[in-house]
C-alpha cells in the first residue's frame, strides 16, 4: 500500500496493538512506541505489547502497555521483517497482523496489508512522514522517533544513511527531540563494555595480509569485564572498525567448547556462503553460525572457510 | 558582513590567498579546499597556501598550492578564530588578512571585513551556504565539505549539531559527497590509533565517586602502540565516553617528568579554570595545561585541582 493508504488505514480503524520483533532494538521499539503516542493523540485506543527482551531499551516502552482483557481492534508490527521473528510472547497473533509497517527488502508479506519502503535507512522514518502527514507527531514523539533513525543508521553513519535520512533528522530535532540524545546514545560506554572492547581489540588476529581479523570472547573474558548481555549489542562490528580490515569474524563461546560465530565484510568474501558451510546463515555482509570446539580448533576451521570463499563477492 | 555582502566580496576580487590554522583539522583544510575549488569555478584565481601541520589531512589540499611568485589579490583565513593560531609559515600575512569566514564566538575581529557565524555547528556549513548561493557546489567541492561539516560535529553526534547542519549534510549528499565517507572517517581507525584507545581504557582511574576519570599516556605507553601524531586526534575525548563519567582527564607525557594534560567536563566542574591553576586556559567544557611531574604527583595535582573546583559550572 502506499503512504495515504496507509494513513488512511490508521484513521479508519481504532483500539491498535502493535507489535514488536525479538531482541528488539531502538528502531522497533521506538517505532512501536511513537505510532501508540501518535494513534492517541488522534483520538485512538493504542497499545504497544510489552516485548520481554527490550532489555536496556525497555524504558521505550513506558506507558504504553494494554489493560487487562484488552481486545484489539487492529494488530500492527513495525519493523517486522517475518513473523518468524515476531516477539516470543506474541504467538497468538501469528497470521492475525492485519498492518505492517516496514523497511526491510526481505518482507515476507505475511501481514493482510503492508507500507513496505525499502528506501528507508530506519523504520523511523517511515513512521515519521506517517505521523506527520497525520498532524501527530510532538516532543515526546520526535523523541522516540530519533532514537529510532539514528539507532538503525548509527547517528548518520552507516551506509543506509540518505539525504531523507538527514533532513528527517532535523525536523525531529526541531520538532524537539534533544541533541543530547547523541551524547548518551552513541558516545557513552559502560564500563563493562569498554573492557569488553578492549578485550576483542588487544587480542585481534590478523589473516589474509591484514585484510582479515578474528576476535574471540571466552566465557571466562565476558566474567572479567562484568559484561552483560546489554553490553553485547554489535560487538560484531569492533574487529571490523580497523583500518585495512575488509573481513572480520567474532567468536563468542556460549558453552565450553561452543563458539558463536559472526562475520561481517566489506570488500572480501560472503559471510552467508561462509556461515554455510557450519549450517548458520545470514546475508552477504553479515551472517553467523556456532562451530564446536577448543578456541583453536574453531578459529582454524573459519579462518580455513573464510580463506576459501576470500574471491567471493558480499552482494 | 552578511553573508550576501561577502558572496559579493568573493565575486568582486581574484588572486585568492587561502590561509587556515595551527594543526588544522578537517574543518579547517576541507573549507580551504572547496574555497579554493569553487572560487576558480567562478573563473578565479585562487590557491591554498600550504600547511605544513596537516598531517593525514594534507590529501584535502592537493593541486591546490600556489605557484612560485605568486602575488596574491586578497587574502582569506577559513575557520581562524585569532591571528595568533595562524598556520605556522604565514606570519608575513599577519595584519594583512582582509576577510575572514569563521563560526567561533571568539573571532578576535582581525580581518579587515568577517563573516562570523557562531550559529553554524561547522565553518563548513557557512562555505556551503556561501558556495550553494553562488552557484558553485559540485560533487568534488560537495565531498569536501562533507568532510568539513562531519568533522567538527562528530558526524552529527556532537552538541554543536542543529537541524540546519543536518540539512547541510543532506544537500551535500545529494551533490555527491558519497555516504561510504562516514565509515572511512568516523569508523575505521588504525591498529596503532586502537592499542592507544586500549592503553587509554585499561588504565582508567576513576575518582569522585566514579563521575571523573583521569587517563595517562607515557611516551612508553605511545611508542609500544606504534603511534604517530596522526592517531592523537581528540584522544582527550576518550576518558570522557565512559558512561556517568562527567569530567575526564587525560595527562600525555611530552618529555621527562612533563606532562600535557587536557580537561573535558559535562555537569561538574570548569576545566578552564582548573587549568588555569597550572598556567594553562581554554573554555570551560573544554581547556589544557602542562603540569610538571612524575605520573602520580603531576595526576594528583591535577586531581587536587579538580576536587577544589567541582561544583562550578562549565559554562
Amino acid at each position: 500500500m502506499t503512504r495515504n493508504e496507509c494513513a488512511a488505514f490508521l484513521r479508519a480503524h481504532d483500539d491498535y496493538l502493535i507489535l514488536t520483533h525479538r531482541r528488539p532494538d531502538g528502531d522497533a521499539l521506538g517505532c512501536a512506541a511513537a505510532l501508540c503516542l501518535g494513534l492517541k493523540k488522534l483520538g485512538k485506543a493504542a497499545y504497544v505489547l510489552p516485548n520481554p527482551e527490550a532489555a536496556r531499551h525497555a524504558g521505550l516502552l513506558l506507558g504504553t502497555e494494554p489493560p487487562a482483557g484488552f481486545v484489539p481492534g487492529a494488530v500492527v508490527s513495525v519493523d517486522l521483517a517475518e513473523e518468524g521473528i515476531l516477539q516470543i510472547n506474541a504467538d497468538e497473533w501469528k497470521g492475525k497482523i492485519q498492518l505492517a509497517i516496514d523497511h526491510h527488502p526481505s518482507n515476507s508479506g505475511y501481514a493482510r496489508e503492508s507500507l513496505v519502503d525499502t528506501k528507508a535507512g530506519a523504520c523511523g522514518e517511515i513512521i515519521y512522514e506517517l505521523l506527520s502527514d497525520l498532524g501527530a507527531v510532538d516532543r515526546e514523539i520526535a523523541t522516540l522517533l530519533y532514537i529510532a533513525v539514528t539507532t538503525d543508521t548509527g547517528c548518520f553513519r552507516y551506509k543506509n544513511t540518505t539525504p531523507r535520512t538527514l533532513r528527517i533528522g532535523a525536523d525531529l530535532m526541531e520538532a524537539g527531540a534533544p541533541v543530547d540524545l547523541n551524547r548518551t546514545l552513541f558516545m557513552k560506554k559502560s564500563r563493562s563494555r569498554l573492557a569488553l572492547e578492549g578485550t576483542i581489540i588487544s587480542g585481534l588476529e590478523f589473516f589474509q595480509g591484514g585484510e582479515a581479523a578474528v576476535a574471540a570472547l571466552s566465557i571466562a573474558d565476558v566474567a572479567r569485564c562484568g559484561a552483560t548481555d546489554s553490553d553485547m549489542d554489535d560487538i560484531a562490528s569492533i574487529a571490523g572498525s580497523v583500518e585495512g580490515v575488509e573481513l572480520s569474524i567474532t567468536m563468542r563461546e556460549t558453552k565450553k567448547d561452543e563458539w558463536k560465530i559472526s562475520v561481517r565484510t566489506g570488500q572480501y568474501g560472503n559471510a552467508g556462503v561462509i556461515c554455510a558451510e557450519f549450517g548458520g546463515g545470514g546475508h552477504g555482509m553479515a551472517a553467523g553460525c556456532t562451530v564446536p570446539g577448543t578456541l583453536t580448533e574453531a578459529r582454524e576451521k573459519i579462518k580455513a572457510a573464510v580463506a576459501a570463499h576470500w574471491h567471493e563477492l558480499p552482494l
